[in-house]
């Protein structure tokens, strides 16, 4: 088992599980089932960040009323190319893949480029399950979206005016499994901080400000104050564009409006995503692009490596070995969040049980 | 004067002396100007590594064979959304400045997003100029382009088999002035590294590695070596990924095919560029989206500052106010670049005239 979690779960076990409590929560099965095959697809992936991590708080905000547990989502503007969606507040993860499948369904009828913006959505969970929709159908795939709590601050700043907000773009391979970017715009994740606050410990000092916009190694002081975006400036600039794409289109809220994911669970965060597709036969032969995209991943598998590296791998490949793995043997979950899901077992009688 | 530097030199004189050149390197005067329109703008918004300082080995690529100087770009596929344009060899700044022409009047012509991909081309200057023409009519832009020259390894390895790859962003305001992102995927400038081994000096441990692939903080070591991509692993992802999108849709070069802008003059570099355009007007009215927008840009500005912080600069401000100093009180030139300008001016017998 991996260092530091308590319990192993199978794939099937902890869907069915997510899938009874969402349902009793009061979502459709079958849009159940949607919400929990992207939010699993994160765990098993190893992006435990964006997985069954944050289940307790989605169910918090269906009780709480913050998100539509029924929604009726809407095209408010249709044209071959562009269309604006309206998730009616519903789970990002039902927004968002209904959105990228209008974008990837638009492309197959009129065989050309397509972008959807949405609003009225939510946290959406990892930006490369629907980059990765696409790639699968050899079109390459963009997901951008807007964070749901601000932690950053505009260059210079001391106020959280900005998510850390994450984007993703997929490459379709002979293989099929994609090359895949999926990033964020922090130097260091905001749970490193929580952990070395409860550690004791001091962090770099380029990972985090205090309260006045001033570094600090103080961990305590760091949770006060702001993540610090990667590269400085350019990491801001990059935070704030994909902020501006995932909102101005379809006038998601932005900005002071961003509410967070974890406070006022009663009212709604407005989220806003940008979803895009360019399909390659549209740009040439698939056959040929498959044949350079082949020689470029050779490229960079192939590239002579540092000493000690056993392997140099392509953006996504990691998280696709941890799939096979996690499918295989099952998914680690930490303390805290066994426990927590127990709770939600408790409370909605419905078993959660574990490999071993 | 801007401390370092040598010469203040007018737009004015900067541009026809440009032109001037260019037309005796063999280039139609009316191409000249697109160049030189672009190139310049480089040096007045204050990006001074992607203006005129590679003028010099633009016109050596033209003398020796390596860039073609009467270039017959021509699409090779073409639809409402999705075009693929061969430069033809031509100089980057004239083919870019055409594909996204073509881009924008795509747009215009069937009111969708367009995207143009490229191949044969060459090193187009700075990636903001062309996500702003698209700003300026009203569109959100985006401009892809791979490196002329591979620096950068992927993750773990120890040979460069990526360009320090470079991409853009811009969005419209209501004053008419973007908001442009404009990065490529190094934590510092090459550049600075080249300064600090001049000076006899080390350079920060998360700069670059030796030619073995290891974090080095000797400067010689490290220009043998390679430049540290932004946020490590996120870097390496985002560099592929803008690479593998300026190259992969048109069969441009990418990986170990890419060449080097300063060796191998002769050779044709068959660079790859991707220009994107969302037209505003098809998601929504301009007018509201320039109310979000302007509401967005009121947010960063007056966002709380850090201590000893005067203003809160969207990106591409900074550059905006460089281009209107400039204009009015000239372009300060370093001295090895005026030294170099002055060779091809005796060589053509073009004069180039400082203002003090």
């Amino acid at each position: 088992m991996e260092q530091g979690t308590s319990k192993l779960v199978s794939e099937q076990s902890l869907k069915k599980f997510c899938n009874a409590v969402l349902c009793k929560a009061g979502v459709p099965a079958d849009e159940a089932s949607v919400v929990v095959d992207n939010l699993v697809q994160a765990d098993l992936r190893g992006v435990d960040s964006h997985g069954v991590v944050r289940f307790p708080i989605y169910i918090k905000r269906l009780l709480d009323g913050g998100t539509n547990a029924t929604p009726r989502p809407k095209v408010l503007r249709d044209s071959p190319t562009a269309v604006v969606y309206d998730g009616d507040n519903g789970l990002g993860h039902l927004v968002g893949v209904r959105a990228m499948q209008l974008a990837i369904d638009k492309s197959h009828e009129h065989g050309g480029c397509a972008f959807v913006a949405v609003r009225n959505s939510n946290h959406f969970g990892a930006a490369a399950y629907y980059a990765e929709m696409a790639a699968r159908q050899n079109m390459i795939g963009f997901a951008f979206t807007i964070g749901a709590i601000n932690h950053m601050t505009p260059w210079g700043g001391a106020e959280a005016m900005l998510g850390n907000n994450p984007f993703a773009v997929a490459f379709p391979t002979p293989t099929g499994d994609p090359i895949v970017l999926d990033m964020a715009c922090s130097i260091a994740a905001r749970g490193k901080i929580i952990v070395a606050a409860k550690e004791g410990k001091p962090i770099p000092a380029d990972w985090a400000t205090g309260p006045d916009g001033l570094p600090t190694t103080d961990a305590v002081e760091a949770l006060k104050g702001f993540v610090v975006p990667v590269g400085g400036p350019k990491g801001y600039a990059l935070t704030l564009t994909v902020g501006l794409l995932s909102t101005m289109l379809s006038g998601a809220f932005f900005g002071s409006e961003v509410g967070d994911l974890y406070e006022k669970t009663g009212e709604a965060q407005n989220s806003g995503h940008l979803f895009g597709v360019l399909p390659v036969a549209a740009f040439d032969e698939v056959p040929n692009y498959m044949a350079r995209i082949q020689k470029g991943m050779d490229d960079i598998r192939n590239a002579k490596r540092a000493p000690g590296v056993d392997r140099i791998y392509l953006p996504g490949e990691r998280e696709q070995l941890s799939l096979l793995s996690r499918r295989e043997n099952g998914l680690p979950l930490g303390e805290g969040l066994w426990r927590e899901l127990q709770e939600l077992a408790q409370r909605y009688d419905v078993p959660l049980t574990h490999i071993d």
